[in-house]
């Protein structure tokens, strides 16, 4: 098949690899070409995944010389574990295939900041610098012209497309006032989120199974995850001043979904505005639609509701709902989206649409399944 | 667009017509012209599922003035509770539209077994005599020609495609002896089925809230239930003498699925082919492949392995997994199939392109979605 | 049986009232007299609940004539829906009974607030300026001379035990330093709260049916839940001074539980306490615990680690994890219970142990059920 | 404390285990002396269970030197992993304390069919002789005076009962007729089980992750489950001929439950005296309320309704509902417990009151929690 992107795949038994395989068996310009997984080394990936069963009767490799296999494909996802991808990839590997890593080992563009969340040094700082992190939306045309795309986490995929609106300054309201650009006061961002169970992978651990899970509901690393640098790093540049926030993620019991809840102090010039408008809810509504306008991964909802993990559920789509409280003063919005898809696969897709120059929306234009 | 098929879909607020439009929405050769539905009549309906916001921005209907409305469309799905479709059916929508009816209104040839277990005279019983039974692994070739299709039940689609190679004659093994034909004794079936919770649609009651089905198992409708008949009838049709078996349905605390123990004894002749085989197991396994070569949607399972809802979830398939035991002389078959899908809206669609005459595939194609 | 409790219980047929009548059963000093159910009216109450065949063989009555039936008892549960207990509550019958009522009818002492969360004028404003909120641990010796005692809710039982330490003076850090009375920024407090899908009751809804809930993930009422109010009542009380904040419930696929993430800034004389210690998660621990001591139902958890609704389920207790993050100068505080239980049946009883003079653990001291 | 039991559980880190340590901190003629656990060795048993938090302060041991721990109790609890207890269990134990051995080591009474089922020799034949297998409700007497208890497993616990009365001559019917005291065909038996997932332990798994779990439905151990022979040889020695039947057991995504669907015919003797009652299901009813007369955690259904998880989660009860369908001329048996309490650490206290000649019922009276 002329024209098709070849595809190898290192990871291939991991929960997003499954998705990412299910977006490209489906993709009309997309072939995979390999899966690489060390568990799965000479056995069909329908042992791994047997939804696959007479759709993909590929057997995993084990991804060892991965410079010859480099020149088999076009591109190369990651769906490894963290520090596998930046201890493996070098130049020969990048002159053959571009890579989108879906773990954490690119994302942080300060070593250092790296270092302090991971408690390691990174293992790669040459090529960290010329990753490029594939929040789409936000990033589109630097992603274009990448060779490396550091894939982003589902949680701020999530929380950092629905804080943007609020710290830039796309909407017909700014060019009223260049004051109103950055609408929050930015020591007040506090993002309670929680994520379905297949965010924890396949890894085997009593703190993922069943029965530890199902009827629970917890939070955990408080104050200490690692999505927390990441989120801080992209409304830090957009805010073109640095941001320090309160980042809480919980575990729910159901196997998909990202949804948060985000917390915010209008900023005093914004904070007039919403108080003087009619309808305070859908002046920030309209601050939203003008942000994300023509984006058609991204949904506003419209109506007095919440965002609700169900509506975006195999899809790629986020959905944002943001609403003023005047009582208290305070913006709270909720969004969602699936956190294998829009928070992994869909998004890595996304991204390989950009770098291969076809349209974005190619094998992601799946409605979301309900129920 | 020409070629595409025209769609009206009446009941749209119901959780198979949800499935219905989000395939046909993917479907490359369909167009839903219109959606019925009373009790969202007037509005989008988005309303009913948010799942289509920015997708389908289509309003309801009423669906009142039918044979005008079958005018403007090429098929028409019945969504709707049982006995809603035979009431208002009549020649001047047939002669616009075919039909294919969801409900179980048109499912029982005969109208006094139709009587006998939905306590009521059928609406209808000139239509009755044409409908087609759209099982479309069976009925292939009758689908193609008709004006009319009642569309299988959940549990009889996933209950039938397990049994029927048992009851017929296309395996190899049946070319050696006609008396092989019929595998099993039929006075020894017993179908041990179980549901997720959509099978039981999207109306309020008791039963179906959440903290009553949630951490709960239980059956209903023991020795009772209405699909018990449709399941004889076919069988019936198949063996060429009257089945009478044992089905008893129970609900599992799971959005999706059916799945179908099913037991019975093989006949005399079979049990000695198999227990004299190397691998009783691998006979009866090549029986079903025989018999269902070349049908896309059915995959037998091979391994010594159970079938799970999970690897059919969000696809058309129908799993089947046939064992036998020497030890209790039992062939035990596991079965199962994505209720919303090929249970209702996806066999609903694969008979409508075996009507419209375009491949049966179109639009059935997705991957089953994990986890 | 002397000495005995004599109870009686309108609105039986709901989730708490199965879970009071499950306590009472098992209390060894009190006596289920009646139920009273409109709804199952004249039928066994295991039509209701199956739960209690074989171990509870009352019939419901319908609860008219309520001075006449408050007679044969001591105490009156009202498990009824709002604006049910405070239209039919008098003196005739607070002269037979006493009167814990689980509605939310006399919980906020303001019949203005009332109105303008509720969207209604106060039914009973006389007999409101008697109740007592029953917060056991924190209103302990009113309760106990108390006619009427309005049940807390269960977001505002878990949200305000679990800040009650920061807006008081009762660890032995106060000791030093008057100022340290309130160790937080009122301002500041912020509740992301969610609810397993009990507490929803078992009326009939399309949102509570299982499809609907089960792998989703929302949140509801933002900026606008009932129990707002009913929170800032008691901190601005603990506090002195009125306390505006924010409450954002959510709802969890999950039977039973309530978690609350709470965030606040620390005082700024709190803030430096916090920052000087060897380990300021160790010294807000010890707040807790002096706030707390000797109480059976607050467990202060010790370890760097979330609370869990797992771990309180089936139990009467709260159990609270207070956390104080430097990075971001904020605390954070996770805090957990049974929704039916400490959430409302469980603290019922305890109010009535209170208000009988009976230790106050008598029949509540079962240990969480896992898994 | 006086008279109170003194126990030693081994394998405590288990899901039985935290069960059995539930009850018997309730329980109020028993006392925990030691926890043993190798994994928690040296640990707060907290640290396994938080539910115990502020409950029960004892650090796990190892359980090494069984023999100089015996002498502190009064009975041990092995609720360990099968071939275990068999290995480190000798008259030195013995002579100390009674056993009550939650694993599945003495509970088949012939060497050759543990071989046959466990593929491995029996490791302590000796002991096996004198094993009384812990069915209270079916070998009361004998229990009373055993030094070792096998504690059946939790399908056959639910099986057997549900299955005895049809196999012996305890209803009235049975004076009319000695022909009428087996009452159905015992080759027609067949058991198709449904298991919550606590019943596969806490061990890490990925089959028994939730994702895996959750949102599937499967069977399990087709024709080939360890509990078959268990359950053939009660039933076994009930109708005083072999039994062979078939078992199937499925995995539910839900915690806690057992669920059997059974099936059998009846004998024609029953068969006549079945369609010959006015009401064939009163009689078999009857039946079961006859051979159960007087035994309390043993409730027979009388409506024609299915038993169901729910109402017996968190007690030590078996619900069974008998039903006969004419049609087919099938009785149908559904039949449920906790897997935890009547199905292991219930039933295991159950077995402790016979032998120390307390009340049965003690520390067992709780009644269901729902929801």
């Amino acid at each position: 098949m002329a024209n098709m992107i070849k595809v190898g795949i290192l990871g291939a038994s991991g929960y997003s690899a499954n998705e990412l395989v299910r977006l490209l068996v489906a993709h009309p310009q997309a072939q995979i070409i390999w899966l690489g997984s060390q568990s799965f080394d000479g056995k069909p990936y329908t042992r791994a995944y047997q939804n696959f069963f007479e759709i993909l009767p590929l057997e995993c490799i084990n991804g060892e010389n991965l410079t010859k296999l480099a020149k088999q494909i076009d591109v190369l996802f990651c769906a490894t574990p963290h520090n596998f991808c930046a201890k493996i990839l070098d130049e020969g590997i990048l002159d053959c295939a571009k890579v989108i890593d879906l773990s954490a080992d690119f994302r942080l563009e300060n070593p250092s900041v790296f270092e302090q969340w991971y408690h390691a040094p990174h293992s790669n700082p040459n090529l960290l610098k010329e990753a490029v992190y594939g929040l789409c939306e936000l990033n589109r045309e630097q992603i274009k012209s990448a060779r490396l795309i550091a894939n982003p986490g589902c949680y701020p995929t999530c929380a950092t497309l629905a804080l943007a609106p609020l710290l830039s300054s796309k909407s017909k309201l700014d060019k009223h006032s260049a004051k109103l650009s950055k609408k929050i006061d930015i020591s007040s961002i506090l993002i309670d989120a929680k994520s379905g169970v297949s965010g924890a992978g396949r890894g085997v651990k009593v703190d993922t199974l069943f029965c530890e899970v199902n009827e629970n509901f917890k939070a955990y690393s408080i104050a200490s995850h690692r999505h927390t640098p990441e989120i801080e790093q992209t409304l830090s540049k957009l805010a073109k001043e640095p941001i320090t926030l309160s980042f809480t993620p919980h575990l729910v019991p159901m196997n998909r979904g990202i949804f948060a809840t985000i917390y915010a102090s209008p900023s005093e010039d914004f904070a007039r505005e919403l108080h003087k408008a009619d309808s305070p809810k859908n002046l920030l509504t309209q601050v939203y639609k003008d942000f994300y306008e023509g984006e058609r991964f991204v949904r506003i909802l419209e109506a007095d509701m919440s965002a609700q993990t169900r509506w975006v559920e195999g899809s790629n789509f986020v959905d944002i709902a943001p609403y003023f409280d005047t009582r208290t003063n305070r913006i709270i919005i909720t969004a969602t989206l699936d956190n294998l898809i829009k928070g992994a696969a869909g998004q890595a897709v996304q991204n390989m649409n950009l770098l291969f120059g076809i349209s974005e929306r190619t094998g992601l234009e799946s409605v979301p399944l309900f129920p």
